[in-house]
């Protein structure tokens, strides 16, 4: 089948105004990095499962009668390793779930939603909120991603030390498999032993395994109020510590840990003045964000928050600390933290790592990196802040001051790399722990992943999408096609 | 190859005094409902993740050279549908976990622990608790069952509501592969997105995808302290309402909301007079069990529960309600709660059903499913109580009263089934939501599940288990095999 008998198909399919081929196809073909632009056969907007299942079959039906074709399933395409972008072999066609928007089902009482695979992931928060509920999936790109994609990349966030990452977070799927069909998996049960778990499989799969149409969502009563406290400690062993003490004191209060060495705030303070940080930052090593949520009111959750700092600075845990007394004060505290990648870029281009280890091991991960970028990059500068109470760092790398950061990065970007993950894999820890693998990150999932675990996850993608169909660049990249005899 | 020499080779690997072949090999060949007695070929109870990869080894050779040969792996062999037993063909190699007892680490910074398969879920909740944490997995089998079977069938319980099941409670998962391989999937991390999710489609496979070895657990503090309330309430309606007044009030305080209906707590009070009901049985047509953990104060658990039912009671909730004074009050309402099954028991053999429905469904899946039962079989008796929290109930029948139980039984089962099990399909309900499939309800699976869904397994069972060699009686029971030609 030639490539226009395709997409004469998909056009009859999802509509004609519905299927991009010419003009500018930048919002679909180019990453939110802007790290590659890809070259897509067609772009398709569906509007239904239905039509879903329908352009599935198209291709499937395409691909089998020779032609070089394959899908790339989209959602808001904020993802950060190339996973939901075209190659630039003009042979993928890119699936975009964004016109599917609908909110299916609110369940109250299950404390469930179901909704379609394109929803902003800001509008089910809003549309949780409504209900008196929330919908703990909260990250940056918010206002954009969808809901799909959220899961196919199994997200995380900031509150993934209460309530786990977007798989925790997904109670039921509805997917379309490699040949077009549709499971329903959409279920609002907290319980079912009936078989293999294909919901936790298809989530963070990223779209090579089957395309995830809808879902139900798990939602939460919403808490009675939400406090915060900026911490300064000595050193990231004193940050652990205080993380096991407000476990142990908060527990399931605790919504928020994240943390910052020194050197990321000063960057804040140099790139945005007008951010006043709520302690000096020579005032300690590392600090520490600290949001703990309340069932009973704000009185107890700033009474509860101030009674752990006295706790934690009789045990010597601490240097200064500061509470919020407002919801003002509480935003401008994470104004901070959410302002260190913008300082950061500020500063010029640099070196990402997005990487976890256990807990109690972050303040020996961080020093023995330190240890050895000092050897391998001795000027380079390190500015580590993250999500502590996940064990997740955005360990990222800065040229010397005063270096030409785009060449040390283009020269610099393999060697720091390794240096890092090495590290992290010596601890045990992950390369990627939220961004997935994409296109970006084949390598070193090949180099770092366990060689049983890669030959039963080529093992699973052979089983369930044998045409190579869904996304074959990603993840596990598939061997380029042999040119099509038909 | 023959059998007996396979058995040598299963000798040589654990040794003559770990494999059994002769003498009473009941422990292993009876499931614990005195269901079904199987025959095996052998049982081995290796010590090792390297005796297990090896007997796996062994078998898959000589299946591969035409014997006839499967492996069962059982843990605690506490399961209630036949999934850790042979049948009674005499070609299956039960491989029980039991001798591998290890604790092999106990990280409190990350909360977490990482144990061998065969460690019996009571010996890890005392080793959790001596750390000053908590293992929240807990079921009535808890002094007998291991962890590695509690994770092959996604265990439930009484904490889902608060904790999740086992499989959000498991970080990390060492498996030996159907061609014994070691899968190094041992992980203490929170956030890891470099690849497919083994960990979840292992969990809950039972035993027909891998044998899980070795496990990391997610461990939490403890809370300070837990109360418990006895509630009345005039319908499963008013249940409902009072879950999420409870849920909203409590937030993750809320640790127990377990439900009976009369009916199974006047069995209670015939056949245990001695435990002494807090409220009258006649006081309620349903009553709850609540717990609440609390993170502050066994003043505060009370203060909060006594809050909650003062509000519930100018809701217009509650009929009535006790707060237990003590730790020893507390245990008494769960004693309650726990016997209803004995007594159950005593009143005559009876149909028992596992299922879940969303928890706003219940009452009318309730309502429903009676009054087609009070069409079917009018005179029979309805012993309805579980784990409302989670919509999950044991909606049990008991013969009609005063008649032969065994005989209502034997005629009645399938009919009695498809009424209920029709009826949770109608509300988008599970024919199993805690105890599996296993070889008890394989035709269940058929019936009820989703044909893509269905599909999809069959697929990643033929990709991870060619052969057939893992528990293929089980979930989706493979044809028998051809006579050998070898």
């Amino acid at each position: 089948m030639p490539s226009n008998a395709l997409i004469a198909k998909l056009q009859a399919i999802v509509g004609n105004e519905h299927t991009h081929t010419d003009g500018d196809l930048s919002l679909w073909e180019q990453d939110w990095r802007q790290l590659a632009r890809g070259k897509a056969l067609a772009v398709v907007t569906p509007a239904s499962t239905a039509e879903v299942s329908a352009v599935v079959q198209a291709c499937a039906a395409a691909k089998a009668e020779g032609l070089d074709v394959s899908i790339v399933p989209q959602g808001g395409n904020t993802g950060l390793v190339l996973g939901s972008t075209p190659d630039d072999s003009g042979h993928q066609v890119v699936l975009s779930l964004r016109r599917m928007q609908g909110i299916r089902a609110i369940d109250r009482a299950n404390l469930s939603m179901t909704v379609d695979a394109g929803c902003i992931l800001q509008n089910l928060q809003d549309a949780a909120r409504a209900e008196g509920l929330l919908l703990p999936l909260s990250l940056a790109a918010e206002g954009s991603c969808v809901i799909g994609g959220n899961l196919a990349t199994n997200a995380g966030g900031t509150q993934v030390v209460r309530y786990g990452n977007a798989r925790e977070l997904c109670l039921g799927l509805e997917v379309v498999t490699a040949d077009g069909r549709v499971w329903n998996g959409l279920s609002g049960l907290r319980k079912d032993n009936t078989g293999y778990d294909l919901r936790n499989l298809m989530i963070g799969s990223e779209g090579t395994l089957g395309i995830i149409t809808g879902a139900t969502l798990r939602l939460y009563p919403q808490p009675a109020a939400t406090s915060c406290a900026w911490l300064a400690v000595d050193s990231l062993e004193f940050a652990v510590e205080l993380l096991s003490l407000s476990q142990k004191h908060l527990g399931a209060g605790l919504t928020g840990f994240e943390a910052m060495e020194q050197d990321a705030l000063r960057l804040v303070e140099k790139h945005m003045p007008q951010l006043r940080l709520p302690i000096d930052a020579t005032a300690g090593q590392a600090f520490i964000l600290l949001e703990y949520s309340d069932d009973e009111s704000e009185e107890r959750a700033r009474t509860r928050l101030e009674a752990l700092l006295e706790q934690a600075f009789e045990a010597g845990l601490l240097l200064d600390g500061a509470v919020a007394q407002s919801l003002d004060q509480a935003q401008r505290m994470w104004d901070i933290r959410e302002h260190i990648p913008l300082a950061q870029a500020q500063e010029g281009v640099h070196l990402k790592h997005d990487i976890s280890v256990p807990s109690s091991s972050i303040p020996s991960f961080v020093a023995r990196a330190k240890a050895a970028l000092a050897q391998s990059h001795p000027s380079a500068r390190i500015i580590n802040f993250g999500h502590l109470g996940d064990g997740n760092l955005h360990f990222n790398v800065q040229a010397p001051e005063g270096a030409d950061a785009r060449a040390f990065v283009t020269s610099e970007a393999q060697a720091v790399q390794s240096v890092i993950y090495d590290t992290v894999a010596f601890y045990g820890g992950s390369f990627s722990a939220e961004h997935g693998v994409g296109r970006l990150k084949p390598a070193e999932l090949l180099h770092y992943k366990d060689p049983v675990a890669l030959s039963l996850m080529r093992a699973i993608k052979q089983a369930l999408d044998p045409q190579g169909l869904l996304n074959p660049r990603a993840v596990l990249p598939m061997p380029a096609q042999e040119p099509a005899h038909a």
